[in-house]
């Protein structure tokens, strides 16, 4: 495997400088929910409002000036997109980011406050659409998950958290491609021999489940969820073998818990998270995880980035409780 | 004057184990709104959600075995009240908490849920209903603000945020009756010389921008504001000449900046605090209190106890951005 803790401690010393460590607040009053003692990583009050600067940030700083001079592209509508933006601009790199014609209006205006250029295309187009940018500019594509260096960027947080509590337990991830859950997985492991790391995934796209299952990753069915930043069909090829090793299982999760999670963070925790990050809470309210009342659980809130409209979808998770 | 800085010493280590440590949140995200190096000192994650267990609890303390057998009474349909509720289970005593009969079902199963006794009267009589409960019982009142070891225990979230960052310019407190502000000024002069402290509170209820000018504390008259735990009209006798000696300038600010900076400090800031508690944040949006571009400024979040429907409030602060 050509990944390794070193590669994420020389991701942390090189991403220092444009990065914040986000706070590990113990969240007593979600205890009882919860049956632990429980932590977050409020990875929600990162610079961008997500995890995602660690893995772009590392990226870009790894490319030559004179590939920098040629732009960077990202295809994503969300987090991916919003970072590479804004690390593009730190190292003063234009950016283009390949953006769905469907994507939230707010989410197009963040990307271009921050100085990138969007093209707009058709949803299953966008990877074509970038990539052919790409040829024509001499342009790096930076992609969201599978790429060491994005990974080894996620990973730093993961060397954070166990500095912030070398007796954490338990961490608990939200997985999509396997970026972060393969970063932060190879770094605490690195560090803890007595710290377990789980996953958690949308029960809608259990792809790495699946793909654990069948001892190679597999492709699931696109099918909806309401955690719109965890929804890749299947487990990134550079980050499954990582995840593999260091992840000790993962829980599927259903939409209702994760808005119970979501609200629960809020409204007890009193820290606003977008749904996907809440989906580790959501794990343990579900009976997925296994968690003891002495253990000390770190759940990693993955983001923040939503609109107040969207605090509607709470509504949902007050009827269900 | 009976009150130094040794009484809130010696607080902070009678209420040690009773009370949590709160995060000093250094939010960048909210700096270029506000125009200084924003720091949140998060109150509303302390336990029973507000600052109000620090002074409840360390007037608990100070009662003797034969005091807590007899019981404690408070008049108060907020915090005060359900931290008088959570401090007396903890020492095993009875509390009664006096309620106006339109108080929100939620608050009054709140605190009965702690195991406290709950009645109800017409909301001016309830300090006279508290008086003769105790009267019959011999029970000990213990007052919301007005109160040497009360005002000393709220002082101690003022040493705390001074270990937390000494290099802290400005620190910005909501005030009412004086509890907080007279406890938390009085701790950040006695450990720095270089420390601005100011009040914000509600422009419909300047009781103590108009007590300050009068030289003694004056009875404002009663005005509707959102600011739900601002609502004392007079500054409390005690509280008074230590606010006098040791805070530097009092803001009154309205409702709509008040729920403005409660916008921008969960939406941007992650952080969900009651309206009241985000009244610091509003004075300086207002531009009623002077910050630079290098000042460090603390804002006290003074609760977080709010219920999912009262967010609702904040579409109105959406329509005056």
């Amino acid at each position: 495997m050509e990944f390794t803790g070193k590669q994420i401690q020389e991701a942390r010393e090189r991403i220092a400088p444009f990065v914040d460590e986000t706070p590990l607040l113990r969240l007593k009053a979600l205890d009882a929910y919860l049956g632990c003692q429980v932590y977050v990583k409020a990875e929600c009050m990162q610079k961008t409002g997500a995890f995602k600067l660690r893995g772009a940030m590392n990226r870009i700083l790894t490319l030559t000036d004179e590939e920098l001079s040629r732009g960077i592209v990202a295809a994503s509508s969300g987090n991916h997109g919003r970072a590479i933006a804004y690390g593009a601009r730190m190292k003063g790199a234009r950016a283009v980011i390949v953006m769905p014609r469907t994507a939230p209006e707010a989410k197009k205006k963040a990307i271009m406050e921050l100085g990138a250029e969007v093209v707009l295309c058709e949803a299953p187009e966008r990877f074509e659409v970038a990539e052919r940018i790409c040829m024509e500019r001499g342009s790096t594509m930076i992609p969201p998950y599978d790429d060491y260096d994005v990974m080894a960027g996620q990973g730093t947080l993961g060397l954070e958290l166990m500095e912030q509590c070398p007796e954490l337990s338990t961490v608990i991830v939200p997985a999509s491609g396997g970026g972060l859950i393969g970063g932060v997985s190879a770094a605490v492991k690195s560090v803890s021999d007595h710290t377990k790391v789980y996953g958690a995934e949308p029960s809608a796209l259990p792809r790495y489940t699946e793909s654990l299952k069948a001892g190679e990753p597999v492709l699931v069915p696109m099918k909806k969820s309401l955690a719109d930043a965890l929804v890749s069909q299947r487990p990134g090829l550079k980050n499954f073998p990582v995840v593999k090793a260091y992840v000790d299982g993962f829980a599927s999760v259903d939409d209702p818990f994760m808005l119970k999670g979501m609200e629960l963070l809020l409204m007890e925790g009193k820290v606003l998270a977008e749904p996907s990050a809440c989906i580790g809470i959501g794990a343990v309210l579900e009976g997925r995880i296994p968690v003891g009342k002495e253990d000390k659980v770190c759940f990693v809130i993955s983001g923040g980035n939503l609109g107040f409209e969207q605090l509607e979808i709470l509504k949902d998770a007050a009827q269900f409780a």
